[in-house]
Formats: structure tokens, C-alpha cells, sequence
């Protein structure tokens, strides 16, 4: 069985249909120094991007097993299952890993708004060589999904 | 004018059409220790996620004034013009940065093979409870992409 790095070369050059055991590939895959990957999380039939977040190993068996998508949350530093205080869940349709092993693609399906602003994706500020520029409006008030708890 | 997480506070509840001078943004935003963040790159008009790499505040600047995706290669530490080797550029269409400016979403042309192996997108690998397993074939060989130089 092949180790680290060269488990990722070894997979550029597999057919369709090669095989890998989960425990094999997720002791191989490049988590960073707290354990994490970046995970990426598109709308599964808009193709929409809604957000990134990071996953530990945990997080991610968990996130397989249960269908609902769970994220490491860095600055509470604990499991972040999403939408456990605002109800606007992530149901887990598919999950994909890159070429080498070091970023998650989620094709999720999004109850709501993913983000905490409350529009519908993360990324609502188009930048262009000379600003920044907000350009997509709440979907609903934070205010309600949240109420005192934010 | 507001600094660091407080600007971007603040961006939460603007209008669409709020502005925000691009230096000032570039000020604020959230770069990791080394000065770099997060870029994943889709296809503007198909949705396909293609390949997720790094940004720093240069390369950002190159690729929204030449309008070609320029990331910044932490294994080679220096600026990666997509396509440099590969022939396969990306073209910028429109870049987007998330709700705590810590990440860049890019709209994209990509030309032929994102990845480095020849597929179309990075993401070749699903992931079950079980297993991994490669679910996409090479575009085409990356032998012909990098010849030799690779």
C-alpha cells in the first residue's frame, strides 16, 4: 500500500472505478497542523458556491455517516454542525477530494441561506481593480435565525 | 474607516452597491501566516468547481489587472500563471471574496484541463463511508501538456 504523497500519484494515472479503503485514503490525506482541510460547499443542482469551512477526520466520518454536513469550527474549536443554531442545514449529496489530497468539494443541499449574513453564499463582495463591492442582498434577517444567540 | 474583522462587520449589513476602496479591503482582509488565502476557481458558465490553490496579495493584484489567473505556488514559492507549463489558462470573468475576507471565489474561462493530471477539475476522487474511488477520466494526456518538463 502506498504512503502520503505518492497514494495521490498513483490515483492521477487510476481508471475510473479504482478503488481505495476510506481509512487508507483519509491516513494519507494532507490534513494541515490543527488537523484540517478546507472544505468547499456548492449548491448540488444551481452549482452555486455557498461557503468554505475546514473539517477535521472526525467531522468528516461524521459528515459521511450522517448525511448532514458537519465542520470543525476554528474559533469555537469544536464540531459545527451546520445550521445547529440558525435551522439552515447542509443535507450531504456528494463528497469529492482533490488531486492530492488536500481539499474537500461538497455537493450539499443548502436549506436557506449558508451564510450567517443571511444571504444565500458566503461570497456577496465582487472585487475589481479598484473596489469592493457588495452585490447580493440578505435572503432573510440574521436577526431571525439567530434572534439573541448571534 | 473601520479595521481588520470590523470592516467586514460592517460589509454584513451594507446594501448591494456598497463600495469599499480596493486597497483599503486588501488591507483588512484575513491572509494566513504566509500571507495567503484560499482561491477556488469555477467555471462561470457550467458551475464546475475546478481546483482550489493560493492567493497572495501580488498575484491577486496580477490577476485582476491582467485579467489571467495568476495564483501563488507554495511548493515552488513564487507566482503560478495557470497555464505557464500546462497551456491550459484561466481567463478571470469575476472574483468574489466571502463574508469574513478570508477567501476568494474566481469566475473563470478555463481552457481544456484544470488539473495537473488532465482532467477537467480537481476533484476526481468521491468519497463514501467506504471508500474512495475515481470517478473522472483525463481530458487528455498530461505527457502532452508538460512533455518532459514536469
Amino acid at each position: 500500500m502506498s504512503h502520503g504523497a505518492e497514494l495521490f500519484r498513483e490515483l492521477e494515472t487510476a481508471s475510473p472505478g479504482t478503488t481505495v479503503q476510506l481509512p487508507h485514503l483519509l491516513e494519507n490525506m494532507k490534513w494541515n497542523d490543527l488537523g484540517l482541510v478546507p472544505a468547499i460547499a456548492q449548491q448540488h443542482d444551481s452549482g452555486e458556491v455557498l461557503m468554505m469551512a475546514w473539517m477535521n477526520e472526525a467531522t468528516l466520518h461524521e459528515t459521511l455517516s450522517t448525511g448532514r454536513v458537519c465542520y470543525w469550527s476554528r474559533s469555537r474549536n469544536r464540531p459545527w454542525r451546520k445550521g445547529e443554531s440558525s435551522g439552515q442545514q447542509q443535507r450531504l449529496i456528494e463528497m469529492r477530494l482533490d488531486c492530492d489530497g488536500d481539499t474537500l468539494l461538497l455537493l450539499v443541499d443548502q436549506q436557506g441561506a449558508a451564510c450567517h449574513t443571511g444571504r444565500r453564499s458566503c461570497f456577496y463582495t465582487r472585487l475589481t481593480h479598484e473596489k469592493g463591492e457588495v452585490v447580493d442582498a440578505p435572503l432573510v434577517d440574521p436577526e431571525i435565525l439567530y434572534g439573541n444567540s448571534k
